[in-house]
């Protein structure tokens, strides 16, 4: 038996514009439909044509492009109360944006129809109806049953008619909204199943679309299909309002890797959904989630020693999918809890590992800097410099000879405070002497540094500070305890941690940096001296 | 019919643990564990007590603690093959750690006994029973069966031998592991199912363990409780390995509130889960999680202008519960209300609660704060000194005019690192002017005002830093990052924590330690000037 495709609906841009944070630019808007074009989505919903003219603008434009067999789809409510279709602002905008599909939103709660639109029930029916019909001379209509499950829990009957209005008028797919997200998947399940048998008449399809709310918004989806859903609405890294949609990169690895009877995006691979989520997360400007399931940077990484031991041998034992199956790959982190094992892998990196005698001076040295508080689990590049040491790779591109910081407030009151560093430091034969003010402490010293080396190594000019996290290690002796630092840097193209301890937080910080600024120089492979 | 009491295991401090980035101080441990007796979670697990000093230090001191009816539990394998368990290291830290519940682990998957463990299928059960016994005859004993999904679906018969191994032993629970986190809740639940009926003739309890690579551990947790299951184990914000355990955070919430048949903590209210949530999050040093279901800022949190004006008709009908039932509360973005439940609660503590006026005046002003990065989970001292000061019963006992640091390393070498403090200050109309060294800025900062203190306040000798953390937070501006300091103090009586932020980490260090300062001298009741 061949397996059922499930198409996928994308709302990124509009649903999952309203989560907190989110803003997308028209040019973002763009980018990422065609993104989601390119690795297959059935349909692309981009915005709300009325009276946003951002969304306007991203239907002209994305008209001209060709995306295959995707769809973008206009999002807009059913036309206003006491007005015909075709005079409705909106339907007119729906219809204006010229595109292949049209989502219609509809009310299906008795209660927000006659105390939030304040119509009657049979006005929201027709309501409904109407707009629907009208759409659909124009294009494919989706209708969104709005507040579905809960409608159906307050009044099923009129729930149910809703749907049957839009059936009538044309829509192709009835898809049940649990808008506010608290919907457990035994309601969903059972919920899905009365609706399809009570629209048995109709020949239609059924969609389903869901919020996180009780952090079971992919459960829910995944219910609602096997209860007959053949269209699943959501967002990419599951963006959107309070808790967030249904995350269709964890709806669509469920789907069609895990459970047996589904495929979706007609069968392509899904070796694209990592790249996608951190394109998604750079365009809107946030953070990546490390533990998102499949595509996170820590959704296969391995820490505890014992695991990693069981890992070498027999990784599929110890991992519910190939993490390549979705473009995700294996890490192995190096931590306090990890024997042995985990160094080996990482060695693997530097094709060092049947060096035995290597490898235990590695371990050793490992051990002796995680005694006094280092950790190399977010610090994959000082571990990478540490390897270099002593593996005798490692070459210093500048000689720090010495810095200082000096930071305080002036007598003319609180709050006015300053900070400012000086570096003495080498590059070959040169010596540079150089001061900056910064922020704080750090700052400061980051931008000293970079004033010193900058006329030597250029390329540190396309490389940033973007995190910085502190941590006492003993907390035991309260200040005079060691502190860890941790320095996230970036470039155009990657990511790497360094680490720096010392009961001195700016000897920890200048660490850190040096180390950070160490590892950009060498995976550029700069020449020393510049 | 009366709901069913789903017992609450937490592995925060174990499984918890492992998670990238994540790792508890002794101190940490203790707070945290405290904090879960308190909100009545059944059982807490504790830690690893082989050879690992820091559990094994966390076991003695939690032991002289009253924790109610919370059992700590230890953590550890099965016993060493060819070994008798009496003389199994592990068996004998387990039996040292002197818990009122040991949680054994022993393997499920037949490959794994085989394959990693390097056992026959024979030796592994045996390993299981008589490991089981040896501790059952100390304590409590819940048996943890690893990769039990896994190992049922490669070898059923085989993994149900093992739970009877465990069930014949002693134990009082067996444990069912998705440990890979990648099984379906449909699979789960009938799983779950054939192992109860399974085990029919043993009149044992079970558990369910689940971790959330394909986004359902929650799911799964309900789908096993649904299906027999009475205890659930997972963490405190879902924190752990790769993408983590089940939130036991939304697992309470869905038995408790969503779910009809259930409660959870004999019944008491969930009104603390959004402070224990962040409590965890401060004490482990990392990022909310805005999106976090139920207890996260943005979980309540309403933007599109429909919906704020329906939530002001009709708030039930678009929230899923009442957020006051979990203890957070609704946002509504255009004005920033939050933490007014936990100010109110802080407040009772002045007797001011009454007093409308001066509510709101504290009110906003630590919005104020908050949107300067401020937060006052772990900060009780600050804010309230930030209440006397608003209520005016705030007394200086000194007047600080300025402070500097100077720190760095000596030419001679790296490493060789030094930090100054200087600080100048008024005690009533006595001028000071001090100056100190220290292992660090923080350090040196510290000794110089105790300095400039010590005469005009002997009672500061008692008192000492226990605590430091930082953090790097967004700061509404915009501009630079700010610095969040935390720091925790203490004497023989109390621990007290106090909070600075700034844009230079020195600045927000002492604002954080005039205020721990100024609160000891406020409880102590100190006459201003000495």
């Amino acid at each position: 038996m061949s397996a059922k495709n499930i198409r996928i609906y994308d709302t990124t841009l509009r649903d999952g514009s309203q989560g907190e944070g989110v803003s997308f630019s028209l040019q973002d808007k763009l980018n990422i439909a065609r993104r989601l074009a390119e690795i297959g989505i059935d349909y692309v919903e981009g915005g709300y044509p009325l009276s946003n003219e951002k969304d306007v603008a991203f239907f002209e434009q994305i008209r001209k492009d060709d995306l295959g067999d995707t769809k973008i789809c206009a999002f807009g409510m059913t036309r206003r109360r006491s007005m015909k279709a075709a005079d409705d602002p909106g339907m007119k905008a729906l219809v204006a944006a010229q595109t292949p599909c049209i989502t219609l939103v509809g009310k299906t709660w008795d209660y927000h129809a006659t105390d939030v639109l304040n119509v009657t029930l049979d006005e929201n029916l027709a309501m409904i109806g109407e707009s629907a019909e009208f759409l659909a001379g124009h294009s494919e209509v989706i209708y969104d049953a709005e507040h579905f499950f809960d409608g159906f829990k307050a009044n099923p009957d009129y729930a149910i008619e809703t749907l049957k209005s839009a059936a009538s008028a044309g829509a192709t797919c009835l898809v049940m909204c649990d808008t506010n997200g608290g919907t457990l998947p035994e309601e969903v399940a059972a919920i899905t199943a009365t609706a399809i048998e009570k629209l048995a008449d109709y020949n239609i399809q059924f969609g389903i679309h869901t919020h996180n709310d009780g952090e079971l918004a992919v459960a829910n989806s995944l219910a609602s299909v096997d209860a007959g859903a053949c269209q699943v609405q959501g967002t990419i890294n599951g963006i959107g309002e309070r808790c967030g949609n249904a995350d269709l990169i964890s709806v669509m690895a469920n789907l069609a890797l895990k459970k047996k009877d589904y495929s979706v995006l007609g069968g392509r691979p899904l070796t694209h959904l990592t790249e996608l989520s951190r394109y998604v997360y750079e365009t809107a400007n946030l953070q990546w989630r490390g533990g998102q399931p499949f595509v996170g940077q820590s959704a296969f990484a391995h820490k505890g020693g014992m695991h990693v031991h069981a890992i070498n041998k027999a990784a599929s034992t110890y991992e519910h999918i190939d993490p390549a199956m979705v473009g995700n790959e294996r890490r192995i982190l190096v931590s306090e809890l990890s024997g042995r094992s985990n160094i080996v892998a990482i060695a693997k990196q530097h094709n060092i590992e049947d060096d035995r005698g290597l490898m235990d001076k590695i371990l050793a040295e490992v051990v002796r800097l995680e005694n006094q508080g280092y950790q190399y689990e977010n610090a994959g590049a000082s571990f990478d410099l540490l390897v270099r040491r002593i593996t005798e790779t490692f070459m210093p591109h500048f000689n720090p000879i010495k810095y200082r910081i000096v930071a305080g407030d002036r007598e003319s009151g609180s709050g006015n405070v300053f900070a400012e560093a000086i570096i003495k430091l080498e590059v070959g034969e040169k010596l540079w002497f150089d001061a900056a003010e910064g922020h704080g402490p750090v700052n400061a010293l980051d931008a000293a540094l970079r004033k010193a080396l900058i006329d030597s190594y250029p390329c540190l000019s396309e490389m940033r500070l973007i995190d910085y996290k502190v941590r006492v290690v003993d907390s035991s002796a309260g200040t005079a305890a060691s502190i860890r630092v941790n320095i996230e840097s970036s470039d155009a193209s990657e990511t790497w941690g360094t680490i720096g301890v010392s009961e001195n937080i700016i000897e920890a910080s200048w660490q850190a940096l040096v180390d950070a600024v160490e590892y950009k120089l060498h995976k550029e492979e700069m020449p020393l001296g510049g």
